[in-house]
């Protein structure tokens, strides 16, 4: 399952809106038969390579001796490929087994009745908390209807992006930055504030890590609710990303038609508090709803944060992970990563449910989940 | 050597104002005839309990065909117990490693070169950076007759010390405070701040790490400027530790009797910009003047510093050493860990020359080094 695990990863960019899957068909003495992985969107499931793996090797007869290990239960129902639990049965394939059921609360368990009912030995669990964490974007997309939220911020020791003159370049070394390359490519699109947008003009797309075939950027989300962003910026007109910028209601950004042509769309949303409703925003990035043409709704959103925004963020307990870069340095006044909680008490602190610490270059790199996988 | 590095440390906390030794004594396949280290201020130094070692294992008379592995230059001057040199020479020993010279500028070398003119084969320099960094509060004080200085702080992944309500219980977790017991019980003193004796009346003594035999509590160091801190703080009467509380030229404390009573001291330090003269402090403890009876000079400082001091200390380059722990918790506003340092571009924060990052608990510690051993 290890292994399983292993290959559903080399999918992860391209199979959005599907789940990550990999499969390992094993002969009797444990030895490797084939492997396959979902490696895009519309594309052959895990099982079917593992199987065609296998069939290539010469040990297509041999199935009835096999074990398919795979990371999901294999689907019950006809989607864009014929279900995988058929292919199952029809190779006569007599034991499967599976890290975690089918998300979908609808279809969940349907694939492992209908090979239980014809005869096949199932064992379902093994390494589920992995396989779940793997596939945490699509889960929570499918229970939320919302984007897994991953705030990323860098900060020194002291807490600090920028001095008190507002210099913030660079506050975390060059491995850091490349490691944000790669969860933009894993992700479906990031989140930049109004701030952040009109200081830095980011590019916000994947340069320093690889694209796999056919992947495209993320999608680039920019916050600007007065509508009143420079229609200069990059992010408006490079076209190097979509980009869709989200304004209030009501809001006549200068930019809007310069946008479209880049391939771009604006999102009006409504506001609460005099801000954008951000719970609104990520329900309809969730939905896929005025979407730039052609891209699909957001299961995972990166949002490289501004202090403002991870504070507005955090404060109406929408992040699901936080991705927080420690440098070593200490800078004293300057802007902090986070302003206002309203917390009283040290006890009342956000913490978080799981969490690791790793150091990446000189930098120490934090990932905590503020609330447990569904 | 990494042997003798690794013995050397077992006299940590106990043999200041002595550095650190380990010895090994190797026979001429490599194998261990015997070990010793420095164990206590005025006791035999490490070769000689190598040697004795030896003996009690009846290898006393092969020692001409043995090597002497020591982390420091043997000593050549008669000190509280004869120079081990000498000692070398009379067991005729006929080669020595040694990792660094001695640090006095006086006496570096001394010892090797009378090795070397009796015919003693004499290598220098293996783990040399090793046994420096061992040796850096004894070395530091050597050359500048000051104490090494380890500023430790405590702050969440934003930097605060305390909610915007002043609350800090518990910003670390007890792996955390139980590391800072240990590094109690290996320097000489430690330092607060005014603001951190009057709001917490820390008790600053090793409770949660063993002390050697006959190693007493470090000396409790509290700046007190105006001579004002209340006289019922158990850092003046509980006795469970020499204080030394320092206060400015005129100050008259209310706690002076009772503190001398209780085995503390007052000391005058004059004032600069309308505080305690920092430096000048550092010159009294390295010198031990106006020491508390039977205190020694402070090889070595840890500062549990508050913000107030941790700014102070930073600001004037006064600090060798950063212990900084992250907990892992987001607290928004509130009491950040240092205040200004004066900085305008995030390139000129401050950086470390060494540094390492390690998890303790569910915190990681950050060490680094702000200049290079000496
Ligand atoms: N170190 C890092 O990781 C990092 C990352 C990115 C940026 N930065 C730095 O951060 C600085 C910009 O910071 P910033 O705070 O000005 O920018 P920001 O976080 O990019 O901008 C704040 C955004 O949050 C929105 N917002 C604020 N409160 C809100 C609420 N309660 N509800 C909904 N939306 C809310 C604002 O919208 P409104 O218009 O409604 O107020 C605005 O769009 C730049 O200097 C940049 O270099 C650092
Ligand atoms: N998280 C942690 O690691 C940690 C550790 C200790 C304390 N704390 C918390 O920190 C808080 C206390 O903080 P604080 O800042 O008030 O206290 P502090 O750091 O204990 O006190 C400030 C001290 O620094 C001195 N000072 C300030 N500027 C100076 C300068 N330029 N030169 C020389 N001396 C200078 C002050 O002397 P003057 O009288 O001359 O101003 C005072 O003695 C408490 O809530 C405590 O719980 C946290």
């Amino acid at each position: 399952m290890d292994r399983a695990l292993a290959l559903a990863t080399r999918g992860a960019g391209a199979v959005s809106p599907n789940p990550l899957v990999g499969a390992v068909l094993l002969g009797p003495d444990g030895e490797t038969w084939g492997e396959g992985w979902h490696g895009r969107y519309g594309g052959p499931h895990a099982e079917v390579w593992a199987v065609r793996d296998a069939e290539r090797h010469g040990l297509g007869g041999r199935l009835r001796e096999a074990t398919l290990v795979v990371t999901l239960e294999p689907c019950s129902h006809h989607g864009k490929t014929p279900p995988c639990a058929d292919l199952v049965l029809d190779k006569h394939i007599p034991r499967v087994v599976v890290a975690q059921e089918d998300p979908f609360p609808e279809v969940a368990g349907r694939g492992i009745q209908r090979l239980r009912e014809n005869g096949v030995e199932v064992t379902v669990g093994v390494r589920g908390h992995e396989a779940r964490r793997l596939n945490e974007a699509f889960r929570t997309h499918v229970h939320t209807g919302r984007p897994l939220v991953a705030l990323k911020t860098a900060a020194t020791l002291d807490g600090r992006v920028a001095t008190r003159t507002g210099d913030s370049h660079w506050v975390t070394g060059p491995d850091a930055r490349a490691l944000v390359h790669r969860w933009r490519a894993e992700m479906d699109a990031v989140l930049v504030g109004s701030g952040t947008a009109r200081a830095d003009d980011p590019a916000l797309t994947v340069r320093d890590a690889p694209l796999k075939r056919g992947q495209t950027q993320p999608l680039r989300v920019v916050l600007d609710r007065a509508g009143a962003l420079p229609p200069g910026l990059g992010l408006f007109t490079d076209g190097a990303a979509p980009t869709l910028a989200v304004v209030a209601d009501g809001a006549a950004p200068a930019y809007a038609d310069a946008l479209a042509e880049a391939g771009g769309a604006v999102l009006r949303v409504p506001t609460h508090d005099r801000h954008l409703d951000l719970g609104a925003l990520l329900d309809r990035l969730g939905a896929g709803e005025g979407m730039p043409e052609g891209v699909r709704p957001t299961q995972s959103l990166l949002v490289e944060a501004g202090p403002g925004l991870a504070t507005a963020l955090l404060a109406q307990d929408l992040v699901d992970r936080v991705l927080w870069f420690v440098a070593p340095k200490i800078v004293g006044e300057g802007t902090p990563a986070v302003a206002d909680l309203r917390l009283r008490k040290m006890a009342d602190a956000l913490a978080f449910v799981e969490a690791t610490w790793e150091t990446v270059g000189h930098d120490v790199l934090f990932r905590g989940a503020l609330r447990a996988a569904v």
